[in-house]
């Protein structure tokens, strides 16, 4: 069975330690085997309290970070693409220093709405940053996966197709793909061609429905995306993530667009985005080996 | 919550006191609240001993039944229409004496491929058996509800629009209308319609994949299906229903048409039925109060 | 049959006479019955030759405005309300002016990625704002449409629901819902629960695909979108809408997020979407009378 | 663009020259490349006339019969199976007779429901026979489809899997897969990995709706098939199937459940489904070199 994992802005928007023991304890409690922390301010934690928790509580960490237009990769402007560069730095080495092996989200790019197309030059800039960036990190046995998000959070790419020729010419083997049903249902011509075209080149999942609310209550042909991840025998994490102005963190929601509640109780939530992901994966046959067809 | 219901072949082929034992025993084990037993042959039923085990586990019955060709009360001779009342009689009678309120199923046809329409006379007679056996069930607070079949299983009602012409034809108001998705993925326009248009003449719910295997599966679309029931308010029960090689009953499998090993595992098949529905549910909204929207 | 339309950015980012020409002429040899001007920018319209062009190859305009962060009628300062407010009266006028008898788009809000949740000041400010517009636009013989976009696009209503609730607290009789599938997709639990509710408040449709390109080529069950709107007996315009790095508004493309090639030819996108959106109505039923289920 | 094809039931339930008059002059007028003549029962065929027809209206013809319970090659009964090859012999020869290359259906097997599972020496007779046959028409220049139909239809195969199984174990090259969308609605997992499994091995295809009907008025998920479609880079028939008690083959229509009035006008029928399948290839990119993505 897949790891399954879960976001930490269901539980809380900052990283302080209190909520970082909600974070954890929640996560236990709701059957979750991971928990993704979204380094978007990093400040408040405390390295040695939460490396301890994830221990006692016997869970792993992934972390998950998007840049800001003022520190973005992308940019034509190499000062503006150093900024980018030494938040990544910082990620990589959070990441190493928790224990964790995974750091993905929007690496290559600020997270949210540009108002002009991707040029040569930025695109330069990431390519160079990722060759560099993914490097090191594979010295500190950390794996870069690029998310693949939607046009309004990115213009880099927006794509399967748009990731795996990015992977491509950067070139370096520490690279996978990162796939969000949220932003699938959105860009890509269906649920299953962009997982066989990943094929082993997908390293991690995002299950999100299309409002990113309750798992079973939007448009999402979740069916479909199990039926694929089955197809390429996916074994690594799926974890679950939504959004709701019920829990906020200041600046991450509003460059997430969460104006809506789409829920008031997070361990409902959780707890039932559990049980949806495993009756999805199980049904489609996702690590299953005696199904008779 | 609506309650869940399994239909007992997932366990037993028969209904002998050993069989009983154990489809009562592993239905409560999977976390059900109603077994669904077919009477398509109820001789070795054992009344007190069922009547017992029942009130043991805590567990509420539903019955049904398919005619045969030569009990039909959907045929032009006077004599085989008579020898299907007397069937329907008897299942009225058992669902009665164990504690039943729900008998359903294909009350009104043979249950089978018929090579032929049915005749007008044909219908007069389903017509006036209803009227008749709804008129005696109801005496015995037992609703009977009409099981919408896909055209290899009856030539007499195979949509639930059919199925409401027929139940305000009859007249009487015992009558509920039966959905099985299994068999509206083949006869239905969509998941939504029958369901509207059934509103509260909708009594029973029949959850089966399209090849009758493990939910998740195959090519029925339930995330639809469930907002449909979200949108009448249903608060009947949902019964899960699958067919195998594994566990066959002589007949009915053969009437079935039931070739392939679909599973082999009945506890491993119910538990995930009963996780996968009630995340279905409740992504749906269905039975849920506080979903913002 | 509905009214077939066809957003003018198919064809061309601007009105300039020539455009215009290529729009009207394109939009007829496509087949379309209707075409949707943007108001972006209308200033290079010319009035007279627009109308005689219309008249011409016989074909029906619609207008559709987003307004801009500094004009926008969502805010708290009154100062860019009143920009807003003009704009609008501009677009109205216009639409008057070129024979046409609706108005939409998103007359309540910018047309963008708002980095903050609408304000209950701001909120007051739409309400009087519509109550105003629609009233004007009654006397000169044009309905106000909301379009219900996705939550990058505006803050304040996001789905069919809330489009409902605000015409309700306008409480004027000129105002009607909006549908657009592709933001439908994102926001709204599926493609059916929105169109029930609004019934005969549906005034307007776009169908876009989930990515903005050809039709099919995406996520979007359209199949449930038009059985539902069969089920409605909708009668009014259907408008298809795609967008492409190939033919660009400057403003406008960068605000709706078009970074990718998403087609090539106008001409085989258009004839095809006409094709399409025709098959699935008929398919679905919208608009015949003697199907017989 | 692959060739589209109609089967001439939707004309006609016989094959008198009249109705082949009216099922060649009716399937080009409906703008279709290809007609499926059924050989449920070929006695009135005119080969001559037919030949001529077909020239005449420059459409091509492709052929298919299922056999008989008393002509069965899944038979335990060397007589059974004699009279089957026999059929099978006949067919072959008119569909070379006829200009014909393709010969498909259920020449595996009676088309019905059968009473009982498939024997091992039943099984052993499918397999010789197709053997035999698939050599005798290849000499003649003619394909051999195995239509993967439903358990209602056959027991033998009832997936695209256990076609391409029975096809290696016959081994020889003259077989391919044919796959309809009807019958994998009931039986398959999902649109997509069937038609993945068959690659190149999949020859002829049946577009039929979930119940048989309209395009586009049932469950089927089609964009999902047709992306398939495109995926593995089909370039064969596709060929629209449909039944309504309109037009009625007396045995053919018994055998295949057709108890309901899908459609009155053939015409209408038969020009949607063209318009239906052509936009969905199109939307889907089937055949399509130019689009993006």
């Amino acid at each position: 069975m897949n790891p399954l994992g879960i976001h930490a802005l269901v539980w809380a928007g900052d990283v302080s330690p209190e909520s970082v023991k909600k974070i954890i304890s929640s996560s236990k409690q709701a059957g979750f085997d991971l928990i993704e922390f979204s380094l978007h301010d990093p400040k408040p934690l405390d390295f040695g309290y939460t490396r301890e928790l994830l221990k006692e509580y016997a869970i792993k960490p992934a972390f998950s970070r998007g840049l800001a237009f003022n520190a973005d990769v992308s940019s034509d402007d190499p000062a503006v693409v150093a900024r980018g560069v030494a938040l990544l730095t910082e990620a990589i080495n959070i990441t190493q220093q928790l224990g964790g092996d995974y750091f993905g989200g929007v690496p290559y790019s600020a997270l949210g709405k540009y108002s002009h197309p991707i040029t040569a030059q930025g695109r330069k800039h990431v390519v160079e940053t990722l060759r560099r960036i993914s490097g090191e990190a594979a010295d500190k046995g950390v794996k870069i996966g690029l998310e693949v998000v939607n046009r309004y959070e990115s213009n880099v790419i927006n794509t399967a197709r748009q990731a795996l020729e990015l992977i491509d010419e950067v070139g370096t083997g520490n690279l996978c793909v990162h796939l969000d049903t949220y932003h699938m249902n959105i860009e890509e011509v269906d649920f299953t061609r962009p997982v066989l075209e990943c094929g082993d080149k997908l390293g991690y999942v995002h299950i999100g429905e299309s409002h990113r609310g309750y798992l079973g209550s939007g448009t999402i042909n979740f069916t479909e995306f199990f039926h694929a991840l089955a197809q390429i025998g996916y074994t690594g994490p799926i974890t679950f993530e939504s959004f709701s102005s019920t829990v906020v963190a200041e600046g991450l929601s509003n460059d997430l667009a969460v104006w809506r509640n789409l829920w008031n109780n997070g361990m409902d939530l959780a707890t039932h985005a559990h049980a949806y992901i495993s009756a999805q994966a199980k049904g489609a046959g996702l690590g299953v080996t005696d199904r008779p067809y």
